[in-house]
């Protein structure tokens, strides 16, 4: 095992994130402006909110996806910007409809991204944007990629719900966990691969090649960014570890170490998720369990998995620097976790 | 002045709402038939949390609208219904958003709509709702209604935050105020009328004198809406009153009341909406002020202004049942205040 990096730090060093990013440095240039241009609204707190979130950096994963999609299939033209950004104002909005917490959640006094502006504003900003993508999307005036789209958008809200009605229950299967992340998650991943296809013109088995690329390396993401919450290395380098346990979120590594887990383990499960009865330890006591049963690093062969998958269906693609580029991400993505 | 009737009582003794709902009942019972249909989900929660809001019946004022439009510009077809769907499903949307509160809120012990789910589960699910507008537009094929539903949903949004912005501030102008509700309210009513010209393919100019009349009814309504929050008629007959006060929205009858009264009577204001700190009798007291000031019969004159304009742009259409509904449906939106 290496050491934990995130993606921030790693692009400094030449990573395959890098890599892509520069690749298509030249378009994600016009997509941060247009992200920039297209967040101004005469209401101030809309622009302020949303830079917040936004226009603050971040990886850019999603829309960087639809850039070198585009290019890896040859496309041209310019509409691939305002696709891009189209995806990165749906990604922004889900998240800041993530972070409207319930009146439980306040009360365990844990803070959350809405403390700034509180739950109203992050709900009224994040369908601000969420408007705004549609907008972007009829001016660009396809209805093959609204369709995309708008069917996104339905299969992320669901994803979200299901999730909440799985929270807290530590009996939750692997197959409904998936369901949930391949929803939330990997369904935006897809959308995005799969436009840069449809604005190339390109045939429809290019399209779902892309679309499956998009699906399984983020299935990939998310069980890694489930994997890393509990990642004693990353809480070494003084990232934010534990948040899916204060919250009661039932991921593979909590599904698999219950499962393998003896009757008091069990109980030690109820009592911190499903009861969120939580004490000082506790989380420590999480992870031993958790590496004691490899559920860490068995959903890290998990992610290998989807992971495979992915690279596979990019096999009908030429070869080039896109396709290069796009196939190293998905083991960049996943060895993140050591 | 005769008594307060609400829309759903008058219903019954063949209100002109109902004169309308008569005149479309076809269509709205596909309307009622397409939003059972298209809220259903795998996941279960969201159509328990849909229908609680969507399917439990409402004035469908919005649908209404649209269907009425569409038939007063001689349309036969079947799209309109579908697109009154989007409509109410956006309304919807906005509706499970708006019920969103803040810690503030929670802490002042108030109960909303969302007590039985959650903030969590109304966002994801007005979040559902919105996405799967988009997607019954899409189905429909046209980027001219697709344009301008999602112009409409942004300018609902600003409006929202402008909205959010103003709260609590008893400074906020009359003007700001008429932004406000064009942009959360009226915004809708004009893009559900204009709906009614475009699936016609209605000249630009009856286009125009739909939402004209939508957007002229919207604001009418609003303002009547924001008197009957402070209607003592209205809390005889056992209606809730009071909620823009316990909430410090600041509306036309406060902005009327503030403006026009002594310091004594600001200080009591500020107190009150500005400070949030309000006691027993205050409401009767915020009532009184308000009726020493003529701040509600003032603010029904004002809506009398937007109405007659809304009446007057109706007059370039050909008469017949349709048109006389919409028209004295204006008159019955801004009398139902007395």
């Amino acid at each position: 095992m290496g050491v934990v990096v995130s993606i921030d730090e790693d692009r400094k060093r030449g990573s395959p994130l890098e890599a892509l990013t520069v690749l298509v440095a030249d378009d994600l240039l016009a997509v941060n402006a247009l992200i920039v241009r297209r967040m101004e609204s005469p209401v101030p707190l809309i622009p302020a909110i949303s830079s917040h979130i936004v226009a603050a950096g971040g990886k850019r994963l999603r829309p960087v996806l639809t850039l070198a999609a585009a290019r890896m299939c040859g496309y041209r033209g310019a509409r691939h910007v305002a696709l891009a950004t189209c995806v990165e104002f749906i990604h922004t909005a889900t998240l800041l409809h993530d972070d409207v917490v319930d009146e439980s959640d306040l009360r365990r006094g844990l803070a959350s991204a809405n403390t700034l502006w509180g739950n109203q504003a992050s709900v009224l900003v994040g369908d601000f944007l969420f408007s705004r993508a549609f907008q972007l999307m009829v001016e660009d005036g396809s209805l093959a990629i609204l369709d995309i789209l708008s069917r996104t958008s339905s299969v992320i809200a669901e994803g979200e719900v299901m999730q909440l009605a799985t929270t807290n229950d530590v009996e939750t299967s692997e197959t409904t966990y998936l369901e949930v992340i391949r929803a939330k998650t990997a369904q935006l991943f897809a959308a995005a691969c799969r436009i840069g296809a449809v604005v190339a013109e390109r045939p429809a088995v290019e399209e779902s090649a892309l679309e499956a690329y998009g699906l399984n390396l983020g299935i990939a993401f998310q069980l890694i960014d489930d994997v890393l919450d509990y990642s004693a290395k990353q809480a070494t380098l003084g990232k934010t570890v534990g948040e899916d346990f204060a919250d009661g979120n039932i991921t593979l590594p909590v599904i698999l170490a219950f499962r393998r887990g003896a009757g008091s383990e069990r109980d030690f499960w109820r009592r911190t998720l499903q009861n969120r009865d939580q004490r000082d330890g506790d989380l420590d006591d999480a992870i031993r369990l958790m590496e004691k049963h490899d559920a860490l690093a068995d959903s890290v062969a998990r992610a290998r998995h989807y992971g495979a998958i992915a690279r596979d269906t990019m096999g009908i693609f030429a070869e080039g620097p896109e396709r290069q580029a796009l196939v190293e991400l998905i083991d960049f993505c996943i060895e993140r976790a050591y």
